[in-house]
């Protein structure tokens, strides 16, 4: 984790006391159903609730200086709150095993991260949607290979970032169910000295589902699941800031990231004003995404369990979640503040001498009777007189000239396919898919 | 593509010939609804499709010597077809790109893929389920850290495998539905030069949905997913194959691979008979991880396309999913013929002197007023005796030894702790969860 | 391996009959120094050698069809080579295990792999240096950040890249090295059955080093450094390969690849000219990078030897070598016919007003007096104005009209700093440090 | 990083103090250099190493809040020390950019990590070769696949490791050299407005190579091999852990990490001796690996520099260097105090009833004329049926009564074959091999 790149209310999730918390808040939700069911006295609950009742402060090194001599966290947990609430917390972990506790914790940690991603993606989602209907009709050259192909418009870049994204949110709730279960099961998962209805009780207290069947640990394919998932998130991330990238370049410059007064570019050349947040977002991605491998790995634990995955989870649970709910955060403030130059855009457009028309032509061409082939070869042919003249010559021009076209097509005809709006038609369309 | 770790079914979908086919369908249904919108005549599809009912060869040698002077797949494809069906031939692909043939054509792999090892999950689930029933209450050691802990039974083992292959199976039904779709929507997806209609028409005919915004390419998103999804099966494949490895050891022989006649474990050691196919396994599982990097690094791709992502694709398309259609029927065979021995594992059971009952112990102490770290400490003191003897003393008999547990037990109370169906009680419960 | 990204050398290495004629001579030089030992009969050796002077062809499908039965590729070889020899041929392998073959002939292929990357890199350091000096002094503009810097020459792009292929050498050399070493040890290492002699001859006789401890295998860390190193070599030609993508970009077209006659950009848009083989590059590179992980996840053989390393070796040995190998002849071609554009170069550095100048006014403007928090003001304020118009206001002029300005210099001295040679007077310098 | 796996000397290298204490001595040096130079005065330099002297305290808040305005993290350093030190402090950082000193900074920071990496190895392989003596001739069984195969002594087992730690040690060197480089090249690599000579300078007083071309950053390649190195480097430690994991599972329990007294190895089971620290190692493994890959990402930036490799790098710096020194560290603790039971790794090589003594009698029968094919049955057959017995019948009962094996060998020959001193008559050449 770097501070740098976290917010408060996720970093919170990973703090040593809010993982107390839920440790307790498990124990006593357990002790309590243990009491329902006679195996521990009611009143150990009681007491339990009580003294959580009064608010008390969870004193972290003190239960760090107890570990340090059991080298055991959970006991080291349970020895200290015995010490708050007296002889009657000596009924709190009956039949359980410290898995029971670390695992459903875990559970709660990455449930509670995945609310709060779904809330940044439903920010990022709105910032998008919000930026999509402002330019809707703005048009704009549509590139692939990075060389202008026909015309798009900017709304459809930010409809298909919203798709995506809309789509990395179903991923996410998928993940979320997931990873959200409830294991209290006792050594090796068996329920030997614990009842199935206390796990029943503590899941629903903490709006967990039943893990169907659990070996002392939950099952890591569904922590592996949850973290491939950030990582296919992370890199539709990547995909719009490496747009926003493109589009801030020098010859490009169709769009900005807001450059805030008093900011300095470069402290050796004032006038840059230079893409950082996306490129910042590109290896935050690059990171979110590294860390789906180790979660792969730690799938295949030995038996019934060996805690290899452990010290895999203390790096990755908090830093995979808080990196990614900074950079939703971070994007969502670049979508809503870009700064977007919609006369860039036609320029841009306009400099290849009209070669994005280039296919209407051909398939007017064809439609005409020409031959496939001839047609394709008579656009060529003056496609690539317009490409080496670097825009100085324009298609249209060329083609009227060319008589083998013009025995095809007519002029009217072939101005006609120099229609921008052509392209825009099913705009409309098209974001009624995406938005609805 | 390794040939020994490849099956035909799955093979069959990644040949040149099978591709061809696909693609001669897109553009043949994609003709047919121009037809009917009148932008093509209705005879062309007529004419392709009359000769695809003559069930014609594919020439793959003829397509690639003509890609080889247009250095263009798709109309290297085009320019033989119409050799083959003559002058009608030249409507087809009217207003299409390349890329809707080519992502259309992927997406229907990726499907087919997904169906086979759909199948390959219920085969293996089918397995599962019935070496499961088999040994439901075969007794064996439940180990954490490779360390005996408490009974359970060889069914349990194989239960929590089915639920995880399950949970496979879902993720894998869902990672299916999101790679399904088809584009067919121009050179940047803005059906300027093609009506939404034929993509519906397409998308039907081959059983896809549509896909919402396509920017010339389906975006990659989908396909990180797709490939994620198969990392995490692989995943649960290695545990399983770690798991038997294990069973395997020398010490500890519960269970072994399938030895056939006439095979040889080693040609110097003639005694060997090794768990190769679960080490295999293992490799196997390492590669499939290792696919879905290069598909989250294809998801950034450039503005509206770059074609980077294509020789991943190359690579993972068949990779991936033939290793994996491989993995997991080889996976069935090994859980289908596994020798399971339940007399050697009540031997390794039975070799720790019952210390897999010390909680049992411990617990009782604390319901018979003991505080938790009195009784930790008696138990302890007790069980690290019988673990220094290596299994030469036996725990009951020192706990009845000992004055100070005796104080709280009597040697009938002690003894009750030493009873293995008390483990069991749950089986049954459990595997109602796991098998409905 | 996807056939249309190898080349016949490098794949030869990997085929079934490379792979036996390496196995035959480690077996027939083994037999060889057992025969000298005494161990064996001189005679068998001799017979070998004989059977082998007759360039017996390597029949693969018989060597099949006994693996088939015997499970064990091996001992299926070894009983095909006594088929053939004769009864002198029982004396092969004597003291041996599989593993001793298995791993040797791997470091033989591993090696020879290497020297042909080596070969390439040697190709591509040429056509680099060729290219560097051909524009030396072709000025061009450094960009950060995708955003204009300061100018730099074309040459020193391409010296950057020669300077990184040649530590890219040097790594690979280094990893030829750690790769190239024999191992005859025996069963588990410890030359119980055979003497270390042997080792060392046949060591000797295929130009490797001994293995100075094996246990049946050749530790894998070897491998890891290996594929490792092909990794970081991939990640330079994806560098290269991006920087002519985005130079080949509409509004940059600096350079451009060879676009060849008859060859085709889009089947839908006859104008494009697509940066198709860097881009395929940067999937290849991706790939390679992918293999990485596997053969990093290998290191940890249980105990002596396990055999999972062996499924990820069939993938990755020939897939990442060969796809390597291509992928460096690839660039090389790209480099070698690489167009470049110096007028387009100039054209796009002066498009920024003279921005590109700012740092040395903000330097002057330090050493006349001005402090730098407000030199860099004056700087800013002007080059905004600059950036703001689009490059239609001309740095230059703004600085002369700037009273803070010329108050601190003179009309001349600042047309001084936007003089375009002051930032090539280390050229030659960094060449002499690049090419020596 | 987590708190927990780190060390205070590897974290120091990575806190604000130490970095903002090698960028003022970059400033300065080069500051000392340029008033050599004449560029700036030589007072200025004085000015810095005088305030310097006073061994002033960074005051890394005042730092950070200039930050918060300047979004600019040099700039922000250079005008906190211009408050310090006074107007002298202009002259600092004068032609230079940003990157000089971040990447400079970068280099001594990964140098000096190396440094500690590079002594943490040095105990290692102490620890291990003071053990692998102690246990030279310690016999046990050596296994492949799980399975025992034949004997091996603990002593080789441990020279493996110090072989491969010494091969790491070899590999980190290289990658320190690589990493150690200077660039004071100003804002795109071209020396514009510095001389070389002041890269010479600050390179020499660090003790840096210079970087031979720079491109305002140091080339990625560099640090992509360095994280690699980590990679492999963590591979080996996991290769031990999972050794060590091994042999403590309660059927072989050959060796055991330290128990120390009041751990408790579970809250649940008192009789638990877990392998926490090396299962805790191979999770650790896992991460490190993974930070190889956004390192190989990190390779291609865009143009001359693009800055998405920082926030990489702010995670993988310190987190891989920090967390390796951990784990080697850990690792030498484990070697270091490892319970070794050569008790019982006898009691566990005789339990196989002689079988691991198959492959010289193999050798044996085929020396006194049996061919190769039969005798590999007539020991395959005893072979299995001890197997099959579970060790309790014993190999050499079973072939002194075979009488087609009695037909070959007498009884002595063949018990000369049992005889375990056989197996270790080159565990002193081997041992020479390793230690010299």
């Amino acid at each position: 984790m770097v501070p740098r790149y976290s917010r408060p209310a996720m970093s919170a999730i990973w703090e040593p006391e809010a993982r107390y918390r839920i440790w307790f808040e498990i124990e006593a939700h357990a002790t309590e159903k243990l009491g329902e069911l006679g195996v521990v006295p009611a009143s150990a609950a009681k007491a339990l609730w009580d003294w959580w009742a009064t608010n008390p402060e969870i004193d972290v090194p003190a239960i760090d200086a107890i570990e340090a001599v059991t080298k055991h966290d959970v006991i080291a947990f349970l020895t200290w709150v015995a010490e708050q609430v007296g002889d009657e917390a000596r009924f709190m972990h009956q039949g359980m095993t410290s898995s029971d506790v670390l695992d459903t914790t875990l559970a709660v940690q990455l449930a509670r991260s995945a609310d709060i991603l779904l809330e940044d993606l439903d920010h990022l989602l709105a910032a998008i949607k919000r930026r999509a209907e402002e330019h809707k009709y703005t048009p704009t050259i549509g590139r692939s290979h990075g060389i202008h192909a026909e015309p798009v418009t900017f709304g459809l870049k930010l409809a298909q970032a919203y798709a995506e994204f809309d789509r990395c949110k179903k991923r996410l709730i998928a993940a979320r169910e997931e990873i959200a279960t409830c294991a209290i099961s006792g050594a090796v998962g068996t329920f030997a000295n614990i009842d199935p209805s206390v796990e029943a009780h503590v899941a629903e207290k903490l709006g967990l589902e039943i893990e169907p069947i659990s070996t002392q640990v939950i099952p890591r394919d569904r922590h592996a699941m949850f973290f491939s998932t950030l990582a296919v998130i992370a890199g539709s991330i990547e995909r719009v800031a490496v747009e926003v990238r493109h589009l801030q370049r020098t010859e490009v410059l169709e769009a900005e990231e807001y450059f805030s007064p008093g900011q300095k570019g470069s402290s050796a050349m004032p006038h840059k004003r230079n893409p950082i947040l996306t490129e910042n977002l590109t290896g935050q991605a690059r990171m979110i995404r590294g860390y789906a491998m180790p979660a792969l790995e730690n799938v295949a634990l030995w038996h019934e369990r060996d805690i290899s995955h452990s010290s895999v989870e203390r790096f990755i649970g908090p830093d995979a979640t808080i990196t990614l709910d900074f950079a939703l955060a971070r994007l969502t403030g670049v979508i809503d503040k870009l700064l977007i130059y919609p006369e860039r855009m036609q320029k841009n457009m306009d400099r290849m001498g009209g070669l994005i028309h280039s296919q209407r032509v051909l398939l007017a061409l064809t439609q005409a009777g020409v031959s496939r082939e001839d047609a394709y070869r008579l656009v060529q042919r003056n496609a690539m007189k317009v490409w080496e003249s670097d825009g100085a010559l324009a298609l249209l021009d060329l083609l009227k000239a060319d008589e083998e076209v013009t025995a095809a097509l007519s002029n009217e005809e072939i101005e006609a396919k120099f229609d921008l709006d052509y392209h825009f038609k099913q705009v409309d369309h098209i974001f009624s898919r995406v938005f609805g």
